[in-house]
């Protein structure tokens, strides 16, 4: 008996929507069942807008940032919501199965910051979506979601507490993961019909769709300082909000300027400048919270604009005609490349810094770096109070180097896993799309078109 | 002498702004005229961004979400606009002179509190439009309007202050209660020839409508969090607002699930799944502050998400066939049932809910069982300076009986009001619109369409 | 040699980004390196959130409500991104050079508050497009952003430290001063043949590009409060939010019913009332923080509501045709004559403010009128711990007048500057558009119109 897609995605989602309540029930309670001090209630009021405004980012920025093409708008922003809902309850679960010790038989709390986390996760994912939107099915998404969370939240086990490496604006670990996770799927589920209707669905972007993928971009433009300074406190979140904007505007300006450069008698795609705009956001997301001066930030941002720009133009045609790696969203440009350079900026950043320069705050931002506690310096330091905790006492240059070691583990993580997903996917069981219906809305929705009885409507019904 | 439907509604409106004015002069003082102590702002810093969300609930999210009409868009957003503003000086006044002691020639105060309370009046109205939305003119509306805030505070403060039930999420008072009296109202102004031009709207829906339409979802959706917990302080605001997010993320992915089973062979209806995703908001509205178990918040999601999906599916056109309920925005399905849901399923956990197990958080959620002020047991808690007040000892089922009375009071009072209030509005001196001029903007409002210079306009000008 | 038009802006941005970075690099530093102190991340948690909002306002809001152009849309909202980062830049280090001891060898620094202030540059200058929008080039436009802003920051600094008036929702240094400078400008460009390109582009506005617009009217409506309570603390914000909510209510309300009344049988613009909506978060701008009352920002918002429709409807068609300026965006009425209202008001609540009805209030609001360091009154008040400083003893009608005084200032520097601007705009090296050009996407962007392959196409591609 064969099982019709719909019924076959139906059944998918119930019955993870039913694993999920029993985990919950086995494992999950409130973080502070009973939180009436009013200090512990300022801890929640520090992060709870924040995490609201990475929700707006995750639901509404990353939603209508993928509507840009006009026959595919329903798909994107209704997967884009399902799999954040499904990755947000999978993401919790998992990650305190990692993190807490359930196999004692103790259950883990949920509070603000589990949810925060969750919605990183769902970041990661939405990114390699982008990658390939409109060529897989909404249950081959779904499977993506599920092995791209496990292997998110390991490779950040392995470079958090392994490595003891440190990225705080997620450039690594969500962007930089995402992007090449994604891209290694596209690649292997390439097909060879697939250009000619990614052309054909281009030339069906609209003003309106295009107006509506804008939206998206300014919502992601305007609450990106939250992203990176989510996790952060005190004056590393302060320094990380100024950071972030500094690059966004000044990654928006040299985007601008470098497409108006390459488009010198006009004709600019909108679609490059809305995108490489945001490439500042991911560039800083490494060195954001780190006092390296807010030049360094503007300089940082311009980089990020320029190269986002320039891939736009040149590399993802190469990449889509020569390696047979299409990208929809063009999220290499976006958090690929700017990923990269937050990685080796930070590297960089933290090869260079040195307690005389920053004073505690090197520890504060690179735990590794602090003394051991039975050193002097710990004893001396630590009767002022100070709030960093014991270290490895690391030189500041094999920090770096450990960064980098957690780069270079992303990047291997997220290719490898992507190729082997993407090879999973190619199971004939999970209704890939083909021809007709790739990039499209119809056949899956319900996609009315008014009736044209006063010349104003749009077309004709069908 | 007849004046004309634009005159009469001008007139309406500015006598109504200059009797509020004179109100606010007689009655209406600032909360804490001279603030300067730094708790008293706290206190104003942890209502005010959730204040904040709930004002983008009432302008923006409800406003987006009634346009999904193609024909009706302009008519929807600004009347809800307008409407809201109208509603939010009515409920700070009438609210001021059911609470305050007027009477007593005392004036009442104004803060952001009250701010709040005068959203929930404005949601209220907003939904009940739902109902009714392209069927009455803006004249009826406001009528409507001014009848429904009356009853809505009455209905509220009887609950409140008479029995002493507990509605935190606002899921009986707001959501029930507009639900049942738009729809009251709805089958009142009933008429034959309504079908026709609904259906003929219906097929006006066009792929930009519906985005537009998203846009509001994915703000109710955002927000929503803010929306329960909006009323509460530290762990019970902490709760709700992890709960709520939990409920959604379930009645999304189930409304969706569900969508799909019922158009196995594709062709999802989006409308129906934008909004059924919200359901998990208003059903667990009633219990999100509870230490219930993040479990359950899936549980009452996914039950919500399933309800609602069929409500749309076979209820709506039902209601409508046989007996002439025709619900524009199928709020029974988003408001209606889940509002009843939530009440039944406050009423169990305040059943099951003991001292034992919730320790004083029980106190705390439900003033009436708590302890009476001469009994030992309050007495010695509060030796450790609890936060909650003496009550009435009240055991868990007698509270819970008391929530359901105050469930059934709110239908009743719902059902009848409405019924009176739409036979109030079929006097023909509002203005009702018939025939053509039923879900349309065109004859209220200037819509003007592009000339077809170059084939990129979307038809003729009119 | 020609530069190409594309080019010549390239390299005038790429330039202009090359100068920020030295200067940020030789003058700015982050506020507050080490903010370990819990007080002082109090402080950054009340700016922040509000600085958020406000930042929503210009890259959101601002952004959104000039798309209501049809074939504008683009240009619309990637120049107002691109201009608000350009002049958030300028700005940070402009105002650093004049309030800084720059001269003297030291740095400057950056927190949530300088983000702010620049902010506030970045929407006086969005305000001013708002009257040139489609006249005038982007490079056009830099130019005058980056005059705008210098005449900007030295109105402000001459009114605030040398007349030492106030203006806390800065209705008269952002809002009257930007609708003059642009007002100004719009004069010295006028040409023959604009308004038949503005009646044609007027032709072209689309239900959908109406709703883009309204989107931005909403975020613009829903975040005022925050705009006019910015640079404010503790109950002077609060009032700040009460009463600019308040005033938008009634303009919205009275705006409505005016459209109503001028519109007897129907047929309202839409744009008119979306825009006068906004009258009144303007013109309560300057009495805002001030215990005025309750109903006096109803009647302010009322007022408010009534001058801008009404301007709308009768002054903007005279303006341009009898005047010869053409005001784009009706920023004459949103923001020039509000403005000038909310200047005359403030004036008249300052001289009508005593001492005794106020309190210490009135040396919190107008620190001119705070008693001298030496006086009894300074020193027996002292004794409470005020928060005010020792001031000048001003009456309150002196305030009053150094009030009008900065009032008449910032009108005379606002249109002297723009006649000179748009003077200097009109050398023929900044490629100024002609005639087809005029209040168009084609030429500068890529507009990509659908295959009309099964009638659900919008027109042709080209």
């Amino acid at each position: 008996m064969i099982i019709s897609k719909g019924r076959k995605l139906a059944i998918f989602l119930t019955i993870s929507q039913g694993i999920f309540i029993i985990l919950f029930g086995l494992f999950v309670d409130y973080d502070q069942f009973r939180q009436t001090s009013l200090s512990s209630d300022a801890k929640y009021r520090a992060t709870q807008p924040i995490q609201q405004d990475v929700h707006l980012i995750v639901f509404i920025g990353f939603g209508f940032v993928m509507t840009f093409l006009r026959k595919y708008g329903y798909s994107a922003i209704t997967f884009n919501l399902v799999i954040a809902c499904v990755v947000i309850q999978w993401a919790i679960v998992f990650r305190g199965l990692i993190y807490g010790n359930v196999f004692e038989g103790k259950r883990f709390t949920l509070g603000i910051k589990e949810l925060l986390s969750a919605d990183f996760a769902a970041i990661t994912v939405t990114i390699s979506i982008g990658a390939v939107m409109g060529k897989i099915s909404f249950l081959q998404l779904l499977v993506m979601a599920f092995i791209e969370v496990l292997l998110f939240l390991i490779n950040e086990w392995l470079s958090d507490s392994v490595l003891k490496a440190e990225d705080a604006g997620k450039s690594i670990y969500v962007h930089t993961f995402g992007a090449y996770f994604g891209l290694a799927v596209s690649r292997v589920i390439y097909c060879k019909d697939l250009e000619k209707f990614a052309k054909l669905s281009k030339d069906n972007v609209t003003y309106e769709s295009t107006m509506f993928s804008v939206l998206g971009t300014l919502f992601l433009w305007a609450f990106w300082p939250s992203l990176n300074a989510g996790s952060l406190i005190i004056d590393q979140q302060h320094r990380s909000v100024i950071n972030t904007y500094l690059s966004l505007t000044a990654s928006s300006l040299i985007s601008f300027a470098v497409s108006a450069f390459l488009n010198k008698n006009g004709n600019l795609d909108i679609l490059h400048i809305q995108r490489a705009a945001l490439a500042g956001g991911v560039a800083i997301g490494a060195t954001a919270h780190m006092p390296i001066g807010p030049w360094l930030s503007l300089l940082i941002g311009s980089a990020s604009g320029a190269i986002s720009t320039l891939g736009f133009k040149y590399l993802t045609p190469v990449m889509a005609d020569t390696c047979s790696i299409h990208d929809t969203c063009g999220i290499h440009n976006v958090h690929g490349m700017p990923g990269l350079l937050a990685g080796f900026a930070g590297a960089c950043a933290t090869a260079l810094a040195t307690f005389d320069k920053w004073g505690e705050t090197l520890f504060e931002i690179f735990p590794g770096t602090a003394p051991t506690i039975d050193s002097y310096l710990y004893r001396h330091l630590h009767q002022n109070a100070s709030i960093w905790e014991a270290g490895l006492h690391r030189r500041s240059i094999e920090q770096a180097g450990y960064q980098m070691a957690s780069m270079l583990l992303t990047v291997i993580v997220a290719i490898t896993g992507g190729l082997f997903t993407g090879l999973f996917l190619r199971i004939p069981v999970w209704n890939r799309p083909k021809g007709q219906s790739l990039f499209t809305d119809e056949g899956f929705w319900l996609v009315s078109t008014p009736v044209n009885d006063d010349g104003s409507g749009n077309g004709h019904s069908h």
